[in-house]
Formats: structure tokens, sequence, C-alpha cells
């Protein structure tokens, strides 16, 4: 047998451990603040598979003076990150395979058939907060470490296992482990693509925009100048920005996507009495950002697109737009998809499911681009788990997904870092 | 000398009093839930002119069951109306004299010149809160009336003077005066005017529409439909309904008025997440009514006009705007500008003031849409002071012009009710 038949037998000689040990994940409720019991468990398991294991609080002096920092948070106590080394032998290429623990809130446990922490298996699926999002993804990639130490595999490069926090809150997990030094050639992070490969990830900043009129009685409202009014241009002006972005698009894996770096205006609040003409409307939103693209060139062509609305309309000359970026962002990432890492996942995805992978751009952001963009670790995402499932009542996975790409992982791993 | 010239020179001679009364109703702070004293120094100053006098507290139960009825409050403890009659030797026409005693909060005392209560008077001008809305205009009425018993002159018509609580805060203090008897032949409510005499008002009416669009993540916002993108439309469509419905107003008072019976979109909110595609949002607004109209009419002509958004846009068919009516409304009125009151109004401003008043629509309402709707009482607005400056921090009336409005008020008096 081959290095990789013998893996994936090792994998599917030993599924029940491995079920028995993602159910205790799930039951362990690790919503934000929440996250210490499962990273415990997390360790345990990476300390038993004799890795180094680092295991330390985010650094909020440090977070707090990195530009890309953001959380709702700024002590995080009783939320550690869990770092796993697999030193290699030397020579090899290293890679970061990187998963979070957190999971966002259950919401109304009326609207679960199961109970939202039961981690049940019905018909092949486990139920729970998290199993997709993505601690399915986390335990495939425990089974393939668990497979390449029991089988005695000695890789020539670094595996660098990160159990991280924060993700579902801004990132802050993934860029403290970068801050402290975790970078590597590559990483793969397995959050629930449906296991489709996403080489790309848009990323996305929020905005708010501040958009005055001119108060009036209603009865005389033509003496006055309504900002829900001026709102409507703006706003209208902004999706002609999503356009000219989107235009500028070529590349084939968005060719299926209608727009592959949406605007989004999420919400207007403006104006506080019914007979008065608005005088301030506020705009929030979120803007896609390629994944070629910095969040400082995005944030400056909008602000540059926005002066243009004077031109459209005067008013706008002595009442500019204010523009205020704040809260999240996600940054963007892509790897070539002609990156070794790339060939390496696509030719052991059609050897374990007998199929060519689909290969898409992601519409959504991960911790992937912070581990590109800040880490210089080029990111692909693939995992088990479907995304319209998650942060959704009844989240559940399909169980064999997990080990599919356990395999899939495993064999990727052996080809990257190379057997000694 | 004249009645009108007796009456006249009467005013002149007492102007001292009146201004003292004047600045102690100014003093006696009365915005709502605090027009007891006020109302006591009102009801003192009629009894002393040997009026019939009335004072009572709201009936929160009858007023409840009348469709017109719109407060904040339910009891009206410590509001009371005071009503004086000056009854009729018989075979007259009576009229109504109606000015409402409370006033809106005086707002942040650092943007006051003087103190908001103080009555002081510089240059010829009385300053403090309520003294233009409409404590001046109530004044003109009082020394109206004590002009007439001082000098002795005997009326065929009653005069019923109504000193009324609520009228800021939708006009529970005349509807509770007309649904306890008080009807005339007539009335003249001296809200600021400024000098203009007002035959017709614009009512209006609160509404809610509450717009649907469906959720999506704001990175595939082609999935969702923006309940802020429809709002515009909804928004485009309202305003073609005002531009319809002011097309139709022909009368030459609103030739310089833009819009005659404007709708206005006050505030808008909706949405809740940057990120999320808001599936719903709200307008608030108001919409005016022509004097001519009922409230009834014009809720469902608009109630008519939002069924055929469907038309126009798919959408709305299946997710119809809803619409609520709801917070306050006022009344629209309207007198002939034929009627004898008006002529007598306009003669006796011409004897006074020397020159021709100027006659307008008014671009607000007060309670004279109750008189005229409910009441049965058409009403003419006509008074001392500025608009402009009511509601504002340095609200503020010129003192002369209260006597005029008297002069103007008294010889229509006598030539309405007439000389036994």
């Amino acid at each position: 047998m081959t290095v990789k038949e013998n893996i994936n037998q090792w994998i599917d000689e030993n599924r029940q451990a491995h079920l028995a040990f993602l159910q205790k994940l799930v039951q362990l409720a690790s919503t934000q603040g929440n996250e210490k019991e499962v990273q415990e468990n997390v360790a345990r398991f990476l300390k038993d598979l004799d890795l180094e294991v680092d295991v330390w609080n985010l650094d909020g002096e440090r977070l707090k003076k990195h530009p890309y920092f953001y959380s709702n948070r700024e002590t995080f106590e009783s939320s550690p990150n869990v770092v796993g080394v697999l030193k290699g032998t030397g020579g090899g290429k290293s890679i970061i395979l990187n998963g979070h623990v957190d999971v966002v809130p259950e919401g109304d446990h009326e609207q679960w058939d199961k109970g939202p922490y039961s981690g049940e298996i019905v018909d092949g699926k486990m139920y729970g907060r998290g199993v997709t999002d993505m601690k399915g993804g986390n335990t495939s990639l425990m089974i393939a470490l668990n497979a390449i130490k029991s089988l005695g595999i000695r890789l020539k490069g670094d595996v660098i296992f990160q159990s991280v926090v924060e993700e579902e809150s801004g990132g802050a997990g993934t860029l403290d482990a970068i801050l402290k030094g975790y970078k590597a050639d590559a990483a793969i992070i397995p959050e629930p693509t449906n296991m489709k490969i996403f080489p790309k990830q848009q990323g996305s900043k929020w905005f708010r925009l501040i958009v005055t009129g001119r108060t009036a009685h209603g009865g005389t409202r033509y003496h006055g100048v309504s900002a829900i009014d001026k709102s409507f241009i703006v706003t209208q002006h902004v999706m002609e920005l999503e356009k000219i972005r989107n235009d500028r698009i070529t590349d084939p894996l968005y060719d299926k996507i209608p727009i592959p770096v949406p605007i989004n205006i999420g919400s207007i609040n403006g104006g506080d009495w019914p007979s008065s003409v608005p005088d301030i409307v506020e705009l929030e939103g979120r803007i896609g950002i390629a994944p070629n693209e910095t969040m400082e060139e995005v944030q400056a062509e909008m602000e540059q697109w926005l002066e243009k609305l004077a031109e459209k309309d005067g008013w706008f000359k002595d009442h500019p737009v204010e523009v205020e970026w704040f809260g999240a962002r996600w940054v963007p990432g892509e790897i070539e998809t002609t990156h070794p890492l790339m060939s390496s996942l696509i030719d052991n995805f059609k050897g374990v499911v007998g199929e060519d992978p689909v290969i898409e751009a992601a519409p959504w952001g991960t911790d992937g681009g912070l581990l590109s963009q800040v880490g210089g670790t080029p990111s692909v995402v693939f995992g088990p788990g479907i995304t319209s499932l998650a942060h959704f009542p009844n989240e559940a996975i399909e169980v064999e997904k997990i080990f599919e790409a356990a395999k899939i992982i495993a064999a990727t791993i052996v080809d990257w870092c190379e057997i000694e």
C-alpha cells in the first residue's frame, strides 16, 4: 500500500473515536468568551500526539497596535488560542492548518429540532451549533494529524495546526497568532466550502455614510432639503461604483458569480419626526474587496468616488457626504490557482473522491485574508459542510465529508511537506 | 367718537396693565401638564369682567370615544380648560375666540439670550416661551373683551372665549370644549399669523409605511431584495401622489405656495447589520390635507395609491406596503373668503392699520380645523406674532401688534355680534 492508501485505511478504521471527539467539541458550547474548555480539549488532543503545544490568551496590547485589529473586546481571558507544531526534520516546506473554535450564538432554541449543543447524529448528519462552522473542518485537520503521527510518517516541513478564537468577531485570534510569529509557506483553512476549493476570497470593510440635508417643517417642506432624498442619490452613486469595480474583474473564477465584490447598504436611519424634513441620514454598509486589492486602496477609491457627488448635485459641494470606516473588516486573500498547494489539493481530491473538484472564488471572507496579507502565508479554503447551514438553526454536517476532507488534507500535507 | 374709536382709545390707555398681565402669563411656564396656574389667572381675569366662567379638567373618557382624539396622555389633571361666556342680549350671531395656553418646552436655556420665562421687554419686544405661540394672541382677545365690557358695550350675540390646553399635542383641549357643547356661528383664533388673515388651513395626518425586502448576506446581496432599494421606489411613488393631489388645488389663495399640501417623509429606519441585505424599512411621514378634504378621504386615497405600486414593480404584488395611521393628526379647516366675518375682519384691519391685509392659506394647522370640521364653527386664523420664532429659542413678540390685533378683533366682534 502507498502512504496515502495507509492514511485512508487508518482514517476509516478510526472513525468512531473522532466522531466522539467532534461531538465533545460541539457539546462544549464555545460562543465568544466561552472557548476555554473546548481549547483545553484541543490542546490535550495535540499533546497526546506529542506536538509542541502553545496555549496563550490573546495579547490585547499587541493587537490594538495593528491597523487590522477589530474586536468588540479588549481583554481575552478565557479565550485562549492553541497552536500545535509538528516539527519537520528540515528542508521541507511548512504549512499552517487553521480553524476557529468560536461559534455564533445558537439563537432561539425553539427553532432547533435537536438541542443546539447536542452533537446528535441522525441519518449520517451531526447536528449542533458550530458543527459546520467549523468544528467539523477542525476535526478533519486533527484526524489528518493523528493519521500522520500514528502511522509514523516523518515529514521534512513543519505542520502548524492553529485552533483560534474570534474568527466570527473580526479575526483577532488569527491576527495574534501571526503577530506572535506563526507563519508558513502556505495554509489550508477548512471552512465549510461544501468540498469546493476556494483559492480566492473577497474581503470586506464596513462604512458609514453621513448624508446631510436641511430641516424644515413638513407643511412647508419646500423650504428644506430632505436628507432622505439625498441619501437615495448617494445610494445610486455608490451602486455605480459597485458596477465600475466589478466590471474590472475578469478572473474566470468569478464567471458564475453575478457580482464578485458587492457593495451592500445594510441599514439606513435618519430623521426623527414625521412632520419635519430630515436633516441627517446615516447609511451603513459593506464594500467587497477583491482578492488582489488591499483595504487601503478600496477605501481611497470609495472616498474619491464620493467626492464626485458634487458634480451630480450641487448640494454635495457644500454638504459633502462624510465617510467613516468603522467596525469589522475582513481582509481579502488569494493563492495562485497554479500554486503547487492547489495542484496537490486538486490531485488528492480526485484521488479520494474520484472526480474533479469545483474551484470557485469564495463569496465571503475567512481568516485566510489575514494569513495572506498580514502573515504572508498564501491560503486556500477547503472543507466539509455547507455554508447555508452555518449561523442558522439546525446547523448540521454530513459526517462522511469530514473523513473525506481529512484524507484529502492529509495527502496534501504529505505532498507539500514531503516525506523524509 | 364712534364705538370703535372709543375701543381704540380705551386700549391705548390701558396698555401697561395688559402688558403686565401677559408678562405674568409668560412667567407661568405652562408646558404640557403645567397649565393649571396660568389657567387660574385667566379664569380670574374673566371673572373680574363678570363673564360666566367654566373651568374643567378634560374628560378622558369622553375624548377617547372620538375618532379625532389624539394625545400622549389619558388623564388631564392639572390641565384644565377655561371658558368665559359674555352672554349677548339675544338675536345676534355668536362667536368663539379660541387660544391655547400650552407652550412647547423651552429647550436648552443656553440658547436663550433672555430667560425663557422672563417676559422681559427689550426694544418693544417681549421675550419668552409661548409669548408668540400664543399668549400674545390670547392677550389680544382678553384686551378686546375687557374693552367691550369696560366701555359698557352690550352685544346681541354671545362671545365665547376659550382658553384651551393641549393644542401643541393634538388638540384635545379644543376637542373637549366642542364635545362639552361649545359651538358658535364663527370663530377667530389669534395664532401668530404675523397679522395676515388665514381663512384656510391645511390639515395633516401621520403615516407609517412598512416596506419589506428579503434578507441575504451582503457578500451575496444578489440573493436578497433590499428593502432600502424598495423604499426608494415607495418614496418616489408617494411623491407622485403629492403632485397629483396638489395639481388639483386651483384656489388662488395657494398661488404663491409652491406645494399647498405637501407630503413629507420625515424619517426612515431599516436594516440592522452593514453586511446584511435589509428586509424591512419603515418610513414615517405626514400627508397634508386640503382645507376642503376630510382625513378619511385622504387616507383612502393614499391607501389606494399604494396598491398601484404592484403595477410598477412586481415585488409589491406579493409584498404590499403596509400603511399604519398613527400618532398625531391636524384637522384641516376653512371659512369662505366671502364669509361676513372675513369681510368684517378685512375692513377693521384697514381701519386700524390703514392698509389692506394679506390674505393667505395657512401652511400649518390649528385647532380651527376641529372647530370647523367637528364643531361646525367656521374659523379664521389671525393674530400677532411671527411663526418663525415659535418653538425656537428667543421667541419674542412685537408688543405693538398685540394691541393692533386687539383693536381689530374687538371691532370685528362688535360688527359680528352687533350692538343691542
